[in-house]
């Protein structure tokens, strides 16, 4: 039986819950993988908590010069998260000729090109599964199950602190400050929540999972980015009124030819749509490609056992086959020459304002819409009795530039008091 | 670059379909995938039919002989079906050498091990993503994606036909035969249907799908099958307003030490269960790993382009990585020894049958469910006013057997004047 050595650098939660399933199921893999995996060592600064899984003091490195130097270590587990030190420790692993998993979703989109530079020197693999969408092997399925198709959109809840926040918005008719600190509490969101509910986080796996449907780097600075903090209950509401659900999605689209989008941004979902079923901290990843036509696939996208579940199965991809593989696309650095990344992103507009004076302010509206070649799918007005009423209007499928420049006509009319909303509306 | 050369194994609608895809996507994967997959030859004996595709006459073969002699073909896509003459080709390509991908359910699930060995013998490769839930990965996903997980169950929609025919009777609330008439006529549905209807497609597929998911052979006998010819509408519309939507399933189930579940029936899903909205020809496939959780995979599960898509990735993947891949557990012939197969499954059951009497017969039946431990979550009747009424039933998980027999009970009552369904609950 092949024996195959494994490290674990840090040991929070992603790298608790690895170190855990590769424990639990060494008989099991030695059975229906025929390979015994162990864990011959972790890096973690805090020995108690190593201790505390159990781990004999022997194996427990506070330095990754040890790490990388044992020759019983084949697969070095990098699920630290953030740039530093997690890279210098990965480029380290690499340069030993040891193969890395991670889950480091940042680190991974912002240095992708230096890592499999180093990857390819010694021949050492390079597998990121954990990096997306947790538990889902939306990477494995992009390069070994649909490289048939020419992929033309991807359309993903990517982050489940924003969904799980968004689903009780919903559910409950509560307002974004006061979800946020229920999650904070119960652990859902971190204490700065800056990470997931501004995009960050759906940016970098959008700017991973983009370039590999896309055959091309997508850059992290091309990715268009909103998050969900000025997303207020009324819009959710209404939204739900006219048969939409409101998500944080990460966009990619694909011309077939030259022109790619990448956006993360709330956005409204027709309740029909698979996507908006997606609920809690679930995520999905709904894809279209030119073959197989729409695919979708939904899963935990954190956690500890499932992104545990995820880097251990590529520690057994890793460990079961010959070759090492590395991005399915050649240049991880930029960008392919020719290709154009679109900021005038098409799509239908939900937008809702408050009007003081009925009567003559939607002539003027409609007029603005006209001018920018803008219609009108859906127009609802609210509160009949009031002196000033929200109006809501949703677009057919029109062009960001020119819905930015109708509203600030919009804002401008006198019978406006003020454009409250602007949401894309999706799928 | 490298070449590749394929033979297609019949021009029907798989096959017409895949070498579409190859043929529009040279240049693609050529640039993709760094392969030069050409179409050799393809195995027609209606010679018209690839002239149409634009084949030339030359690459025209009516042989398999010339097939496996050419040594420009590589790789041989067996898209004919059914089990001869389909095993011979495939046995002869594999006997010399060739790699072989296969759409074909009823061959690789009863002649799996017969294919295998010849495979190895070889060292040719063997690849069946197309056999089972069409264009979407579920194989790739059970073998190179939660491998890290004990699965625990696996409950698939997977059989477009009937769920095509179910969707429609549920939105429509019209009849069985009626719908089964005009999806044929629109080409859902085969002349003679019993494939999909009876289930055995379904059970094909079932096995081969419980087979990875549980790291043992899961024989195509020990898949318990009842089809969807027996279902009315009555009690679609009766699910309905009870919060449920039926839908064939595929369940197999696995305790994690010796005892397996397989079964193909018609079901009950709750409204709120991500199974309850693929609807049309839609497939998909729910998954419950230890590690992972809850994780399901959704896209077409038949037609041209989505199965050509499994295919060509069977043949990129083949071509692109070096060693030839197997099945993931080791004995395709029979099941492990001491593995279980369980034929009392453990469910919830919709019971419909027609009181008489209702005065006098809900104590009786009530003491019969009683007798078996058969407890009643929820219990409607039906049209007060009549004098024969129907009565539903919907029990708390108990077993098959149970059921069966406190059923027989009730037939036999005095007030009852017929049990008109059994209908398992699931999800």
């Amino acid at each position: 039986m092949k024996p195959v050595g494994v490290a674990i650098l840090g040991l929070g939660v992603v790298g608790s819950g690895t170190y855990k399933i590769l424990r639990d199921h060494k008989e099991f893999y030695r059975r229906t993988q025929g390979i015994d995996l162990t864990v011959e060592c972790v890096l973690e600064i805090n020995k108690q908590k190593a201790l505390d899984l159990g781990i004999e003091e022997g194996r427990i490195y506070d330095n990754i010069a040890e790490v990388v130097s044992n020759p019983a270590v084949d697969i070095v587990v990098e699920v630290i998260g953030g740039v530093e030190p997690a890279k210098s420790f990965v480029l380290a692993a690499l340069h030993s000729g040891k193969t890395v998993v991670t889950s480091n979703k940042e680190l991974f989109c912002k240095y992708w090109h230096e890592l499999e530079t180093a990857a390819r020197r010694t021949n050492a693999g390079l597998y990121f599964e954990a990096s997306c969408v947790g538990g889902v092997p939306i990477i494995r399925t992009l390069v070994d199950g649909m490289q048939a198709n020419v992929i033309h959109s991807l359309t993903g809840i990517i982050n489940g602190t924003t969904n799980y926040i968004l689903t009780r918005m919903t559910r409950e008719g509560s307002g974004y400050q006061e979800v946020l600190k229920d999650a904070q509490a119960l652990g859902y969101a971190e204490a700065n929540p800056s990470a997931d509910v501004d995009g960050y986080d759906a940016a970098y796996k959008l700017s991973i999972l983009a370039s590999l449907a896309f055959h091309t780097k997508v850059p992290l600075e091309k990715v268009y980015r909103e998050g969900i903090a000025q997303i207020s209950g009324q819009d959710i509401a209404y939204g739900d009124e006219l048969g939409y659900v409101l998500k944080l999605l990460a966009i990619g689209k694909f011309d077939g030819n030259r022109s790619i989008e990448a956006r993360v941004h709330p956005a409204f979902v027709r309740k029909d749509h698979p996507l908006a079923a997606v609920n809690d901290s679930f995520n999905a990843v709904y894809l279209q490609g030119d073959s197989v036509g729409d695919i979708m696939l939904y899963g935990r996208g954190a956690g500890a056992l499932p992104t545990g579940s995820a880097i251990v199965s590529d520690v057994i991809y890793a460990a079961t086959h010959g070759e090492a593989k590395y991005a399915s696309f050649k240049n991880t650095e930029k960008a392919e020459v020719g290709v154009k990344f679109v900021t005038d992103f098409r799509s239908r507009y939900y937008i809702r304002f408050t009007a003081k004076d009925r009567a003559g302010v939607l002539a003027k509206v409609a007029g603005i819409l006209g001018k920018y070649s803008i219609s009108i799918a859906e127009l609802v007005q609210k509160g009949e009795d009031a002196e000033s009423v929200p109006v809501i209007l949703i677009t057919h499928e029109t062009t960001e530039l020119s819905v930015r420049s109708a509203v600030g006509k919009i804002a401008a009319l006198d019978g406006v008091e003020s454009v409250d909303s602007v949401i894309r509306v999706e799928g």
